[in-house]
C-alpha cells in the first residue's frame, strides 16, 4: 500500500489530532496522575471502532488492532504525562492546570499516534498481523510507566517496537535518525542536608544547612569535571533546591535534587559512589548530617540496527533526502528503553522547530512549544512504518 | 508603694498570664496579619476597666493608663506576631496554624504586659502620671510595627520607654541588663538568580541558576570572613533558598534570602555593596543575570543609661544580686530601636531558659519553648518599674 | 622484504636501543633547552654513516636516508623532551637532573626511532624513495617544536608522516590503532589574580588573592560540568596554583595555570570565552583584578584512513590480531599534528605496561616507568612500515 | 629629670638612629637568621660604653644598664626580624637582600632602642635601679624569640616591662594606648592536600589537588563565618598556597598555609577543630588524605593597668591630649606576651603615618616604610618611660 493513497486519510485527521493535542495541552497531568488524560485517550479510541482497548494499568492505555491476516505484531508507543512547570507561553490553549504544563511535547505525542490509530484502523482489512497501540503513563517520572505497561504484558508477542519524540532542535519537515545509543541512562538523587536551625545572627549556635548545601552542589560540580572519563558522556545536573522558611532563620534542613545521564552503563556504579563521597564529605566538613538515596533509572535507548533501517527508510520513501537527519545523541532518558529490552525496537525524532514562528524553546522550558505542522509527520510515519514492517 | 503590696496582685494574675499566652501560642499569626491577636488583647484590655484603648494601627493596640495626679508618661511595649515556623514541641497548646508558630516568645511577652496592665489599672489612684502599654504588632518583618505605630503618635508625650525579651539562653530567675548597644541593626536582602531553564540532561543550553545560585552563597561567605573588620561584630546569613520543581528540569531562576547583622552603622553603608558586588561578579561569571534588594532594617538598640539604671535596680530590689545578669549583646535585631529615637529607653531580658524541664532550643527553632515561671519575672518588672520611675 | 629478514638486523639493535634510553632516561632536559640531548641524537645518528644529518632548528635533529632509487618521501618522529616533574622511580638509572624527568615516554621514542634509524641506514640499498627521521624538541611545550620544524621546512616534499607513543595503559606487545581523531587540540592558560597585600590578621585592608583564586578555581569547575556540550569531550584543568610567601601575610596576587583539551575545534572559539568569563566575573565578586592569557594551541591529532590502514596492516603482519588492539582517542595533546597539516599522516600506540613488573603509572606521574621490551616493538613498526610504505 | 633636660640629648641621636635604621633597613634578614643585624647591635651597644652586653640567645642581644642606686628593674623591648616580602619602594636605603624587607618597622624598632640606650647610657648615674634592653629575634616567627629570651632568664628580676610598635595606620605624632587587651592570640596551620598527581588531560586518573585545595580554602571560609561567634573577634587567613609544576600536569600534591588570630583563649581549643574538620571532609569528599599541623601560638597581649597607665602619662606629659590616641585592639600577634607572663607590661603604638610623604601602606607590603620623624618619638618615649618609673 502506497503512502499516496494515506495521504488523504492523514488530510482527514489532521485537524483532529491539532483539536486533540490542544485539549490534551489544556489539560495536563502530571505523571501517574493522568486520570483524565487516560479517560479521553480511552474515550476517543473506543469511538474510532475496530479497536480493542484496554486499559493495562490504571492510567495507561492501549488499543489493539489486530488484522484481517495472521502476521506479526508491531506496537507503537506514545507518552502522555506533562511536567512541573508553570507555562508562561502565550498560546490560547494554554494550561488550565498551574505549575504544570506540557512542556515535552507529550501531548503531540499522543495526539499523533491517535491519529495514526484512527487512520489504521479504518483500513483494518489491510493489516496484516497486529498493530498495538501503547499510550504511556509517567514516562517523565521514575520508576517509569513503560516498565508497568511492560510487567503487565503489553509487550507479549511483540516483535518490534517503535515510538518518537517531537524534538525541538530539529527543524519541522526533518526526521532524525540514530542508530545505536540514542537517549541516556538516568538517574535520579534526593539529598537532604541535615543542620540545625537558629537566629540568623548567631550562626555559631546553628549548622547552617543552606550555606552547607550550597557547598555540596559547587563540590558535586567536580564529579563530573574532574572524576568521570573526559571521553564518556556524563551529566550531573541540580534541578530543585529548597530550604528555609524566612530570610532571618536558619534552616534546620535543605533538599536537594538531581538528575545524572550517561550511555555507559558503568556508570551506574560509579556514580552512586561519587556522589555520595561529596555529600558525605561536605556535610561532615561543616557538622552535618544527610540523607541520600540514589536510583539508576531508565537504560539506555539504544536503537536496532534492522527497525532503525525501516525507519530511516520510511521517512526517505515520505520525505526524501532532504527530510531526513542523523542528529547526534541526546543526553535526555526515555523508558523507551523497557520495551527494548523485550523486543528490537528503535525511536526516532519529530522535528518541530520553527524559529519563524518563535517555536525554539527546548523542551522542559516554561515557553516551550511544538509547531503544529510537526503533527502530520509523526501520523504518516507511524501509519507508513506499518505498512512497510506488515506488508 | 512597696513591692510587698503587689506581690498578692501579682499571685492573682498568675494564672490568667499563663492561660492568656497559651491562648495566643496555639492561635499564632504572622507578622501583619495580627488580626485575631490584636482582637484578643484589644478586648482583653476593655475588660480591665480604667484603660483607655485604642488601635493606633490596623493590628496594634494601646492602653493608656491616665493616673490621678499629673505627672511624667513612661510606655511599656510587647510585641504580638509569630513566625513562619512549624512548631515541633510536644505542648499541648501547641499552634494549631500549620507552619506558623510563636517560636521567639511574643505571646509570653503580650501575656505578661497584660497582667502588668491589668494589676496597674486596679491601682489607678496610686499612678502619678501616664503609662502607655504597646502591644505591637509585626515586630518579626521588615520595615516592623514599632516605626508605624511612632508614626501614629504613640510616642507624643512619651518620656521614658521601655520593653522586655524572653530569652532562652538566659536561666529562668535572671534579669538580664545591658548598658549602652544591646541588639544589632538588621538588614534584609532578597536575591534573584536569573538563568535559563531546560533540560538537566543538556545543562550547555541552560544557565543554571541553582548552580550559580550555590555560588552566590558560597562567595558570599567571603563578606564576613574577608571583607569585615574582625574587630567589629557581623553576620551575613542566607536563610532561603528556593529554586527548581523538578530534579531532572534545570531551574529558570533561584530566591535566595537573607540577613545581615551589625552593630556599627558603617556597614548600612558597607555590607549593601559588598553583597551586590558578590552577586553581580557571581552570576557574571556564569552568564546569569540577578535582581537584588536590599534593606538596611531595623536601627541597633542602644539603651539610655539612666533608664537602664532604673531597670537594674528595679531587679535587683525584687529579686537581689543574684536575680541580675549581664549579658553579651545580641546578634539579634528588635524594632525597639524605633521608640529610643523619640524619647530615653531600655530595653532588658528575661532568663526562660529550664534545663530541667528540657527548655533549651534557641529562639525560632521549631522546638522553642518558654518557662512558664519567668512570665510572673516579666509582670512584675513591668509593674514595679512603673512605680519606680512613676514615684 | 619480508620482516623475517629484519628480525636479526633488530635483534642486533635491541641492547643499544635499552642503553641509549637509559642514557636519555638519566640526562632529562626541559622542553627548548634539548642541548645535550640533541648533541647526543645527532652524534649517534652521525656514527651510522649513510645519513644526511641535520638541524633544522638549534635543538632538533634531522636525518634523511635517501634511497638507492627514487620514489615516495617518508617521515617518522619522535620527540625528545622531558618534563619537569621530580622522579620518584627506584630505576637505575634515574634522572640525574633534579626536578626534571622522562616522565612521558619520550627517551624510549628516541631511542626507538635511532634504533630504526640504524637498521634502515643499513640497508639504504634496499630503499626505494626517501626516509626522514625527525628527533623533535620541545613537544611538551606551546608552542611546541613540531611547528618550527615545519616552518624549517622538515615537511617539504613530504608525502606521509607516522610518529607513535608509547603508551602507559596499553599492555606491553600491543599495537594500538585509531582512525580519525586520536588526540586532543590543546589550550593553555595563565591566569594572575591581582590582589592587595596585607596583614593576616587585617583581611578587610587587603584584596586576598588566595581566597579569590580559590574561588576562581572551584568556579571554573563549571565550565566543563555546566557550560560544554556532554556529548563533547572536553577537560579543563589546574596545573598550577602558586601565590604567597608566608601564612601570616596575605598575598598580593596568584599564579594559576591550566589546561583545556577537546576534539571539536569549535571549543578553540568557546573556551577562551568562557574562562575569561569566570575569571573576570570572580575577581570581580571580590574586588580583585586579573591577567589573562590564553594559547589555542596543538590541534588535534586526526589520522589519515589511508596511512592508519598501513600502519593496522604492518602490526597485523608483524603481530596477528593479538598484537592488535583499538583504543579510545586521547586527551593527551600532541603537535604530531602540525605535521598532518602538510601530509597525511598517521599516530600509533605502542603498549608498554606491564603490571607483573609493576609497570603501571600514569604519563607525567613521578613513578611513570616503560617495559624496555616494548622498545622493539617501536624498532619493528618503524622499519616494517618503511618498506610498507615505501616498496 | 625633666624631659627637657633630655631633649638635646635626643636631638644629639636622632641622625644616628635614623641612620641605623636605614643600615638595618637594607640588611634585613629573617626570623632565626639575625646574624648581620644581631652582631651590629651587639657592637653599637659595646660602643655606648657603661652597658653590660651579652647574648641570650644565639641571635639576639640584651643589654644592662645599672644605675648608680639601687631600685627596680624595667625592662624595653625592640625586635629585629625581618620579613620574606621583596620590597617594592623606592627608597635609596631598600633591601640589599631579594624577597627579604624589614616591611614591619621593627627596623626602626631597633634603632630607638639603640638610640634610647645610648641616651640613657650616658645618664648612668642618674639611673636608679636597673634598664634591660632586649633586643629580640624571630618574632614574626613561630614559637618566637620572645619565648627563647625568657627561657634564657632575662626577665629575672623584672618588674615592669614596655614595648612599642611603629604603627602604619596611625599619624606621625601620635602615641597609641591600649588598655587591656590590644593584640591578638595567634595559631598557624599547614596543611598538605595529598591526591594522585597524572596527565592533566585524564583527571579521572588522578586525584586533583590543587582542585581539591581550592575547595579546603572556600570551605574553610565558613569557619569565621558560620562558626565562631559574631560577637568575637577572629580571623582565619590564607597566607600561602602552593601546588603544581606545569599547567598540564595534575599536581601530585599541595601546600597551604595560614593564621588564625583571636583575643578569647576559647578558641586555641576550638580553632583546631574546626580547621581539621573541614579538611578533613573537603578532602575525603575528593578521595584525597591530607596532612594538617596546627600550633596555636602567640597568647594574646594583654595590657597591665597600671603600666599603661604609666605610658599614657609619659605620653601626655611630652606630647600634650593631641599626641595621644586610644585605638581599637589590633588582630595581629606579638610574642611581647610573652614578657607579659613575667612581669606587669605594656605595649604601645608609635605613629609612622604621613600621608603627605606617601607613607599609608600596612604592614606586610611590599611598598611598606615609616616616616623617620616617628623615630624620635620612641626614643623620647623610652627614655622617659624610664625615668617615670625609675625615679
Amino acid at each position: 500500500m502506497a503512502n499516496s493513497t494515506l495521504n488523504p486519510a492523514i488530510e482527514n485527521v489532521r485537524e483532529e489530532v491539532i483539536n486533540w493535542r490542544r485539549h490534551l495541552h489544556q489539560n495536563p497531568e502530571l505523571s501517574y496522575h493522568e486520570e483524565k488524560t487516560s479517560k479521553f485517550v480511552y474515550e476517543t479510541l473506543l469511538s474510532f471502532g475496530n479497536l480493542e482497548v484496554s486499559r493495562p494499568t490504571k492510567y495507561s492505555v492501549m488499543a489493539r488492532l489486530v488484522g484481517s491476516q495472521p502476521g506479526k505484531i508491531l506496537a507503537i508507543r506514545a507518552d502522555m504525562d506533562a511536567l512541573p512547570i508553570q507555562e508562561e507561553t502565550d498560546i490560547e490553549f494554554k494550561s488550565k492546570n498551574p505549575g504544570v504544563m506540557h512542556a515535552c511535547g507529550h501531548d503531540g505525542h499522543t495526539a499523533m499516534l491517535l491519529g495514526a490509530a484512527k487512520i489504521l484502523s479504518e483500513v483494518k482489512e489491510d493489516i496484516k498481523g497486529e498493530v498495538r497501540f501503547f499510550f504511556q503513563h509517567a514516562e517523565e517520572h521514575f520508576p517509569g510507566g513503560a516498565q508497568e505497561m511492560v510487567d503487565a504484558g503489553v509487550m507479549d508477542g511483540v516483535n518490534m517496537v517503535i515510538g518518537a519524540h517531537l524534538m525541538s532542535d530539529l527543524d519541522v519537515g526533518k526526521i532524525g535518525v540514530v542508530y545505536g545509543p540514542m537517549m541516556a541512562s538516568t538517574h535520579a538523587f534526593w539529598i537532604t542536608v541535615k543542620g540545625k536551625g537558629g537566629h540568623g545572627g548567631m550562626p555559631h549556635e546553628t549548622i547552617d544547612s543552606i550555606a552547607i548545601g550550597a557547598q555540596v552542589v559547587t563540590n558535586l560540580q567536580h564529579v563530573v569535571a574532574r572524576n568521570t572519563d573526559p571521553l564518556d558522556q556524563v551529566v550531573l545536573s541540580i534541578g530543585k533546591f529548597v530550604g528555609g522558611e524566612a530570610g532571618n532563620v536558619i534552616a534546620n534542613s535543605v533538599e536537594i535534587t538531581g538528575t545524572v545521564r550517561s550511555f555507559d552503563v558503568k556508570y551506574r556504579e560509579i556514580m552512586p559512589d561519587l556522589v555520595e563521597r561529596v555529600v558525605k564529605g561536605v556535610t561532615e566538613a561543616h557538622g552535618a548530617d544527610y540523607d541520600l538515596k540514589y536510583i539508576c533509572g531508565y537504560l539506555p535507548v539504544v536503537n536496532d540496527e534492522e527497525v532503525t533501517k525501516i525507519i530511516e527508510d520510511t521517512a526517505r520513501e515520505l520525505y526524501g533526502e532532504e527530510g531526513l537527519d542523523f542528529p547526534k545523541p541526546k543526553m535526555g532518558a526515555e523508558d523507551f528503553s523497557a520495551y527494548q529490552q523485550k523486543a528490537p525496537g528503535a525511536f526516532f525524532m519529530i522535528g518541530t522547530r520553527n524559529e519563524d514562528k518563535g517555536i525554539v524553546f527546548p523542551h522542559h522550558h516554561p515557553k516551550f512549544d511544538i509547531d503544529e505542522d510537526s503533527l502530520e509527520y509523526g501520523v504518516n510515519m507511524f501509519v507508513n512504518a506499518v505498512f512497510n514492517y506488515l506488508k
